[in-house]
């Protein structure tokens, strides 16, 4: 098998580099899999433009009163009342989903996505929940954080007989709290998580809250072994994961969040990856305000630019936004901000390879010799048309209105403009910076200034600059 | 070595299988270990009933007013009254340890087992405790989270000398301060620590505290590295560890926690494994209100259903029974609830194996092919009688009253009755469940109802299936 | 490439054993690096003394009246006043660092060193920030938790333009907040940060703060592949590090942190590496204070011995020294408080191995066998003087007063003394611990008391020695 970590070490000789012309089907065979039952000509075609996709009318709240959640990338559930009962419908099921253009993978969702459809509903509801197992294995469905009788709580074997293929089971209960909820399995967990199988589950206060929230976005963290060259996640992994995602998808592809000045967001994560991630968001700073059960007590509410979102933990984040821009908001673990790739190889950095590539090439076909001076050039490379594995991504990826933004996986964009309208979600493009107001270059010589520097260690320091106003703080061991 | 990743791949030859019939002793040789020094024979016998566990006669509070607290699958050490001083005597030494029936080791621990006994005593108490070392090499203990003089802070070559084998050390201190706190070595940590040398050390408030507490349990977070089919745990290993444990037990050798309906519960969890985990109690919501120096200020209990216990943390979680029934409590990292296992082993998933485990018998006996449609068949296929590796554990276990619970590792069950009188800490059995109150099945047609779809990209998506009601909130970048 | 957890994996033959005489030079030969422009008979030149390095006159402030940070093993970085402006000046370039004595690499950083300068400043300050690139690829920075304007916010592509090889760069803004922050490149990330890229920007309140500080410490946590034998971190890594840092240095070369008792202080920690760190000090209870954006409201403030600084996360910790003694501060993941070593080594622990090291000599010249009764011997066996591996650190090394210390990465000592002068941050040695206050040795016989003892399971357990005063509370499951 094949890892991220694996992946360029394997493939490198003598250097690091990239090698093109594996073909997918001899990988495949390789592995042993069968993988007739895929359509791998499909994953494969261009995708046709998605479908059905108009601009909204206005921001539109539920009869009931409340602001729906913006799932990133991802839709709500429609419910059927009956008899004042909220009646739900979800269907465990194989999907073909797709973490970024030239990346797809037969994972296991719910109603064809994963994650599954936002379940949203009212503090108060009755809600009666129909779950369709079309797997090829039993399921169960528990839903995260929110107090209900025993024997709707989901855990196969404990407390239900497990859903077997084909069968459809029914959970009823009222909800007495609101908040930030989730669904997933609870019976082969490590299988049925690591495939994608997770959902929101939203319930909204019957009151408007006191601090109202104009924009309200959700999403899950999640990771995935996907390894290159391969079209199914492998569950036997344990933490070196190739893809790390918000709902599924890796940066380019995740859904930018967009809002107005002076308007107030909230942003839900829930997390049934298998790490605790630290989530931050550039330069605006949020309070962290409540989870499960909803709003936290005023008191309790924390300022704080990273938040950890536990495993297994749901966390809201409010702000109001203040300062128009492209926001990051991403996992600070620097390689969860990165897509496959390879760990483990060979270092090149402050190694010449003049050379190298061109022998390498009478043998290999193909081979790129890389990274003398770091990653950056990785990403031109790959611009430049050199062919990477099949079905994989590269690990620094995204272009920026002034160049390559060499992120991936768990990376977005907060989008605050002036000029939005209430309810509009759609896509302004990159900010229109008013002149002078982004970091501009003020010399092109490398000896431009004098710079005060410090020798870790040593007499060959030079001395460090004094400056008239306030001397170089050394702190060192033996002085003060 | 086999670690658990390793297992099942070295073992899998053209698919993933579990291969009997490895000979322990050949194990043993292979891996250069002389295991003479241990009853391996003992280790495979089965196990005599436990002696002496009857029934307590009734809740049961120390003399000096406090409730004692229930530690997992493990016990108070006694103490010497002497002058008003409270003499505790631990042996540090090495043990046999079971993890689960069938799963034993030569580990380290105090008194006998891992972890050691819980220390209980009052705030004011003046403690004298000797601690005396019959390993093969010295140690010390450092009192986590307790403040005191520093002399006795128990870091050795810092505040103490070590102990050395066959020594015996006094430490004495006052106790000033209340709360859950921990002990372990500062001395060869990585060995000593990694062989389960750990205990509790919990100081009960000199008043009863203004929000009475009812059953107060507390229990460690640990993890091991003992591989499949070896007796020892591997103190090399830095993150990928084999079994994950509550009070070194793995389910289903958890003791469970048992509360009546009405009782105020608090869950004292310290945390000396390698992980920051994030213990998941279903549905309760629990308060986090405490930690070392007893409970935090009454507004800073913060609601949650999951709470991240840092390395080197305690964390108490309280809450009110409110609802009868079978509650699972665990990590909600899925790794933490498998026991030992194959993980990077080729993925079978969606893979036929028909044919291949005939194929593989004529030169292997015993193996077993598995995991086309997921992982839940492996539990069946080792209740059948296929026999895994020697000294292990099936990765998923435990059967509750509807089938399988497959789970391992940090899970146990927290079972909150009617009917219980108060401390009553027996085993209640199931929960039985009043009729109707239990996610049921209402087909067995897959093509039950018409849930609604979505298919995440392209046109080949069927359209949503629109209800009256609500339509489908459709997030997409173009739309809104 | 060799990590810690090969290193000694693939020394060892049939035990663990450190093998000494492995030339660098065939070393990096084989790993197919050209090393020639690094200097590398430099770097295993003996040390020359540390220059300039005075005692401080007396406590120092800043003539706009705040405390300046102590950065441990580090400086504060001198300003120009330009018209009501500070400017300040960052060199990104390549350097020699020195992790402790017989440990130096080729890293990043800025102005000479790694971390990078602090950059201090006041709530309402002008800052106007050069930033130089001297190294091969482009670059930025982030100014990490500050509140500024969208094209100053330093992501490469996104905000600005990268800064190429030879260029610089101005950044300007006004500070509208204070508290605890970080400064590190959003460009390659993968690269810069793992090669050392980073640093901490205070800035202090316009008033002196209402529960005033008087030291004021600062450093960052931060993780390094340096596999042994080589002088470049490796950007691939992942998970498995070999060195754990504070400011970029391990123990014990990381300096130590004194304080007068009845002195309030507060430690500030930022964290740009790979994991949580759950930072740990010892007896002394803290309260965690605030974050970026100044001390949180008083009501938040919240008692722990230890606290997860999430990757991304600014924590400040604040305490009152009450109690004189040599306080160890440390993460507490035991893997975090060691230097390179091997993992995944075979388990020596129990094996006798007579005889091996003599057979295994003649053919390794050097080897050296170890770790029957555990890893204590291994300090001894390095201080005897045998050979480790080029350009590495014993994985448990420091010396304190009563012995060997066993520690490495991520630890220090915090000295509480009655007798410093406020501002004097000069080591004032071990403590001297008054007559009578250190644990001490009562018995050298094996056998001394009668400690209560309990078998895990079977009847095989000696019955528990009862105590008079308080019996043996066996929690078992049948019992209570």
């Amino acid at each position: 098998m094949t890892s991220r970590r694996d992946l360029l070490q394997a493939l490198a000789m003598g250097g690091a580099g990239l090698l093109a012309g594996v073909s997918s089907g001899a990988r495949a065979q390789h592995e042993g899999h069968d993988m007739s039952g895929m359509d791998m000509g499909d994953m494969k075609k261009p995708m046709p433009p998605a479908a059905g996709l108009v601009p909204p009318k206005a921001l539109q709240r539920h009869p009931q009163g409340y602001l729906p959640v913006r799932t990133l990338n991802g839709w709500t559930l429609p419910y059927k009342l009956n008899g004042g009962v909220k009646e739900f419908h979800l269907v465990a099921e194989e999907i073909e989903h797709e973490f970024a253009p030239g990346c797809r993978a037969k994972c296991w969702g719910y109603n064809g996505t994963t994650p599954g459809p936002t379940i949203e509903a009212v503090d108060g509801d009755r809600v009666r929940i129909f779950v369709t197992n079309r797997l090829g294995e039993y399921t169960t469905v528990h839903w995260h954080g929110i107090d209900l009788p025993n024997g709707y709580d989901g855990v196969g074997g404990l407390n239900q007989p497990h859903i077997k293929p084909g069968e459809t089971y029914v959970y009823e209960f009222t909800l007495k709290q609101h908040g930030t909820h989730m669904y997933h399995p609870h019976a082969d967990e490590m299988t049925q998580m690591a495939f994608g199988m997770m959902g929101l589950f939203i319930i909204h206060p019957r009151e408007v809250e006191d601090v109202p929230i104009d924009r309200d976005y959700a999403f899950l963290l999640h990771n995935w072994a996907l390894h290159p060259g391969t079209y199914r996640p492998d569950p036997s992994v344990m933490q070196d994961f190739d893809l790390w995602t918000f709902n599924s998808k890796v940066f380019p592809a995740i859904d930018h969040l967009v809002a107005r000045t002076g308007e107030r967001i909230r942003i839900r994560i829930g997390n049934l990856s298998m790490w605790n991630h630290p989530i931050h968001l550039h330069s605006n700073p949020f309070w962290v305000t409540g989870s499960d059960g909803g709003r936290w007590p005023r008191a309790q509410w924390r300022r704080e630019v990273t938040e950890i979102v536990g495993v297994g933990q749901m966390r809201d984040f409010e702000f109001e936004a203040t300062e128009p821009g492209d926001w990051a908001l991403h996992c600070h673990m620097a390689h969860h901000t990165m897509n496959a790739m390879g760990h483990g190889i060979p270092n090149p950095a402050g190694v010449d390879q003049s050379g190298v590539q061109d022998d390498i090439r009478k043998h290999l076909p193909g081979y790129m010799a890389m990274g003398r001076y770091g990653m950056s050039e990785h990403g031109e490379h790959l611009k430049m048309g050199v062919p990477g594995p099949v079905n994989t991504l590269p690990m620094m990826a995204g272009d920026g209105q002034f160049g390559p933004i060499e992120m991936g996986g768990m990376f977005t964009v907060v989008k605050v403009r002036n000029d939005l309208a209430a309810g509009d979600y759609r896509d302004p493009g990159w900010y229109q910076f008013p002149k002078g107001t982004v970091a501009r270059r003020v010399s092109a010589d490398p000896d431009f200034g004098s710079p005060p520097r410090r020798h870790p260690y040593g007499s060959t320091s030079p001395a460090p600059v004094m400056q008239p106003e306030m001397p170089a703080m050394d702190h060192s061991k033996h002085g003060g």
